[in-house]
């Protein structure tokens, strides 16, 4: 059956292409997707799967209940896109200005959903249930996997799987971890008041410019000074806006940025160590200010019996010099919350390629993906959704 | 004739705090003002002023041919807010959000309009010709009076006279300077190009924040090390705004701001060390960066002359304890180029309160002025201006 | 034949922590031990070992040829101290100014002295030969190690063992690692020429207080923003000399620090980073600067089995709660000279009491070690060498 | 009588040459001066004049009364060395490492050494007394001004002048003011105590270079940002020691530097400001600190009348042009103490020769002077005596 589905997802490969381009003109912001998860749903509908539309708001979850008994295996895609403006001159460009796909989200739903119709297609010979997880709101905390959860998308599902086509690696390759994949993302704000005027008469002021930027600066050592070297950190300062007229001091400024942390005693000390030094380099200026840290999704751990089937199933059809233990990275990934609830495994499908010029990190306004990093991830989680049915069904009748 | 005037000033400042409101409600950026020139214009062509209305773009002149022949002299308001978000929860605050009266030309154009009045009720008994010059765009270059001047504004006019409502020095008191009173005011952009990406992953990209927050720092010390301590200066960045997304790395940070200096030497010098610093340090952290820099209004230096004749019309009838020499501010004013044509001279008109906490500096939130000040700042003006006139006709007389 | 041997130990005790207390009061500094290694060679004369002196220098090797055929292995203490004012208030502290035995490296050599003699008065027992390297000069590139070596104190060596008294754990653990335990450690110097001059004429010089400060502060970005932050990495300036009278503007600031790595592709990424860094931000004040880097000793790469073996001969007699793996540290050692060479396993002993406040890091002014750890370290190499023996030879008659 | 003088000085000027040669080679720093003050002494009294040896200490004062009654005039030249290792090259380069006359006190001594010769030779035709006031410690306050003060070096003296050799203006040029002339010179020490550690784990540490390198740049902006910019003001950090070995964190940054103002509030202003930015910087990175601010030599701060009779003593010899008012320069002077005492000026004699390179700044290790600046400063110096004592004189004489 895993080879029929494989070569059905090679015919079906234009039209993956084709929905991806059209999900990534129509890019729709974290908890502002409206055509998205529609269209998803219509997809879904007319290909014969059962829907339910607004999981915990906006999700979409489709149901494929196999011809014959067995297990539940739930596969996911997130559909949101960034506040960045798009920069890549494609043709198929975001048609909306300061929105884009730049994520990959919108090959995820693409290959998802190109999945499905191909299972579908198979309903018959689908040993179990197969639940295929649209997600919302994957960029932005608190996320929609969680809200998704609580609303029942994990409900009598025993395994879950999941990939992010990922440009660093290479198209062609897949890489998976028996354990810690991705970090805890941390979000925060930084208000600074100081106390504006006029831009020639400095010493009337508090120049909210300056502590903003000696601030940014002081945080760079939490990371270089005060973090165990050993331990993976990030803090990175995304926005710093401050000031309106060339001619006036700014009284206010306002930064945000996110925190990244594997280790939970690492997450509390750059929480205390930020405050501190924020605290301290407002006093230094005479500046007051309020601190916002949330914490967002935790690390992405897989499970190792999870990630065990995940590479068997690949390395059943793909070269096994292609699919191999990577180190984990620093981005998050609400993925998390679904590996706390069931086991499985989250994995990246190299979408990559140098010669392309396809090598853009994610969020970047170039950021695009070599397109038959779906067709491969589509493969990848086609087959480890089957043979996650046929070890879980097997152990059932073990046990029997 | 200056007794009667006096004394109608008192009676008609009900008048002037009325429009001084209005206007103050009402506010309109640079370059943007319609409806506050069109008022103007009503005002003074009802009191039977002869006005030409879009002088160099947006500018109202109104002029006074008195009962008598004589000289001209001109007198100079200017009219237009800035982009502030106004604090000051007046009950006649801006009803615009992000624009305010915030330096006080909402009084200079009452002050004006009302002298207008009364000397316009007098006009039997003026000896020469008056002109009101109400200017637009005073707070942003090239600035309305280079754009009036070149529109003929200052054609036949033999002296000419200004103040600022000034909230540094108290209501009741005048400031005046025979020559240096305000700063050449330069404006600069920084544009920081880095490289984005995602947050977690700082080392797949430069950091435009941290690379601003450099520059800024950086730029310090221009004027602490690098600029003669007994040259003022001032190089102030006023505005920073960086990022979007919490968890996306900018690649791009605007740095806008002002330098202020007096001497022709030390501007040069701060431009020549601004390029390195940025350049530097972009060089530093691999960025790559724009640096435009224009030279505004020049200093506004005062005809000593002009000077002695107000020092000496306002202490006619105000106590001269309260009429002063004061040392040069580093606030810029476009005063300047009307002092590159016409001998005459500009003043300061105290309107800070301390026990009524009007004490915000210019271009601050919460600035506003002691309304007093108006009338005070009309009282000097109609007196230098009937002062001068007196002058120069009997320098006339005395020539023929 | 163990159990003697610790029991005897155990016996020695005292004269183990008189020994280290005498090596305490008199601290050298590296590349000038004198009095300690006279010292050494003369114990070990005292006691019947075979001594060569001056080996690579200042280096001591002793020689204890066991009663009965067999391999070689070596065991490895280090002796010289730091260029740190003593703050430990001990009855034993210092007796030299500025000189400390900061790093525990005193205990090192009364370790292996004491267990020298416990194996020396057993000697007929021994199985091969044992040979103890008292090496000279491990604090300062390029380190005693390498000299040693090539002098020949590996030669015919079959397996080498060495450990660091480690407060950081606490006394009565031990740590390894099968692989990475220590990083690469580099060193640098950074320097900076400005222009001197009058500390009250700023701007006619190029301040190099200025300038140092501002390159220590931007290369914290090589670590939080540069490097991937999965790759463990240390970028330290441990030292800033700029300047002499106060009233006068520094034209020089000599800088110095490490760098920790353990990748090399990372080593190259920061030497790049931190010239360019360098290079910019002197560039920006209008200084010119020299950047010497040296690279320093490599990581510290256990071999497995040996480390093996380690395990195994520690828990044979110690709580193997009490012996367990630990992740890398970042300090460097040049034991990975020997480990180059000759396989074998560096591991910690752990000397940290928190009850007595023995926590001080290494290179503190008031470091100190719990003197029992000296005992356990003792016991463990002790255990390492006879094992190890024991396996080689047994591994040689199978061969046979 | 004048001319007389001004001749013999002419005739004199290669015994003056050789004297500030023999000084420069052999330079003393502040209260370490032995041989200097010896020899001056000993030229004193060499040419019959009345010598008091270790006034307030190391100073030496020459009393040379005149042939006929009259006013007591004093003329000043310090004579101590500065800590700075020279580098100009000379054939009579200091024979001291790291001494230097780099601020010209060895021309100042020449100079009045061989003054006091030529008016020691027409003795008999002086009318009144002058004093030579030969002072120590000038570089280092307290200074020796005040001490010799104290010890009565002023008792009887009606006027005092003195001049620097100046090489920021060139060589035949005066420079006077009638007030302003040099600001009050502070002293700070900020000494900063982190936690030391390894290198290597920065993390365990509170790295006091980061710290000190973080106090230095934030204290830029006391001057760029909180000071008035029309105040001048100078915040050096002349020096910056911390650290040892390269593989240690630096428990301790010890910096050091000047304040300089004019104005009484804008020092207490910006000592003020200096003690919030070190405390808000050391907390931010959790250090400790101690800030200790000494307030030294005031203001220099000249009495118009005393500068008139040097401009017309100049001008009755010397080219009216080359005499002429200057701006006051930032750096500080103990001379300032004479002049609350007693009416005075103090004066700038031109040192600088471009066409010779020199052009370095004082406290340079390359400055130099053009030693006929000392001719000229001999003869500027002994017309404003002759002319004081005239006027006072005269004085004198009307009232009788």
């Amino acid at each position: 059956m895993l080879n029929d589905i494989l070569s059905r997802l090679d015919e079906l490969y234009p039209e993956m292409i084709e929905l991806r381009r059209e999900f990534h003109a129509e890019p729709e912001l974290s908890y502002e997707e409206v055509h998205t998860p529609a269209k998803i749903a219509e997809y879904l509908r007319n290909i014969g799967i059962d829907v339910r539309t607004e999981v915990g708001g906006r999700g979409v979850v489709g149901t494929l209940v196999g011809g014959k008994p067995g297990k539940t295996v739930a596969l996911r895609a997130d559909f949101d896109a960034l506040p960045i403006q798009e920069e890549t001159g494609l043709p198929f460009a975001s048609k909306h200005p300061g929105k884009m796909h730049a994520c990959g989200h919108d090959g995820h739903t693409a290959t998802l959903l190109v999945l499905a119709k191909v299972l579908a297609e198979r309903k018959a010979d689908v040993e179990g249930t197969i639940v295929f997880i649209h997600q919302f709101a994957e960029e932005l905390a608190p996320g929609g996997a969680i809200a998704m959860i609580n609303d029942g998308c994990l409900d009598g599902v025993d395994r879950i799987f999941g990939t992010h086509l990922w440009t660093p690696i290479p198209k062609g390759k897949v890489g998976y971890s028996y354990d810690r994949l991705m970090a805890a993302a941390d979000k925060f704000d930084i208000n600074i008041t100081g106390f504006g005027g006029h831009g020639a008469m400095p010493h009337q002021t508090v120049d909210a410019v300056i502590v903003g930027s000696a601030v940014s600066l002081a945080l760079q050592q939490v990371v270089s000074r005060n973090v165990d070297p050993l331990e993976p950190a990030v803090v990175t300062i995304a926005s710093f806006h401050a000031g309106g007229a060339f001619n006036v001091v700014s009284e206010v400024a306002n930064l945000s940025g996110t925190v990244r942390t594997f280790s939970k005693t690492v997450q509390e000390q750059i929480i205390k160590r930020m405050e501190d030094v924020i605290k301290g380099v407002c006093d230094a200026y005479g500046a007051s200010y309020e601190f916002h840290y949330s914490k967002g999704y935790p690390a992405v751990i897989n499970h190792p019996e999870a990630t065990e089937w995940l590479k068997q199933s690949s390395e059943s059809f793909f070269d096994s010099a292609n699919v191999y233990e990577v180190p984990p990275v620093m981005g998050g990934e609400d993925f998390s919350y679904y590996l706390q609830k069931v086991p499985g495994a989250f994995f990246f499908t190299g979408a990559g390629n140098e010669q392309e010029g396809i090598t853009y990190p994610h969020h970047h306004p170039k950021f695009t993906i070599d397109e038959e990093s779906m067709l491969i991830a589509a493969k990848h989680l086609g087959a480890v959704a089957l043979y996650a049915l046929a070890e879980l069904n097997a152990a059932t009748e073990a046990v029997k």
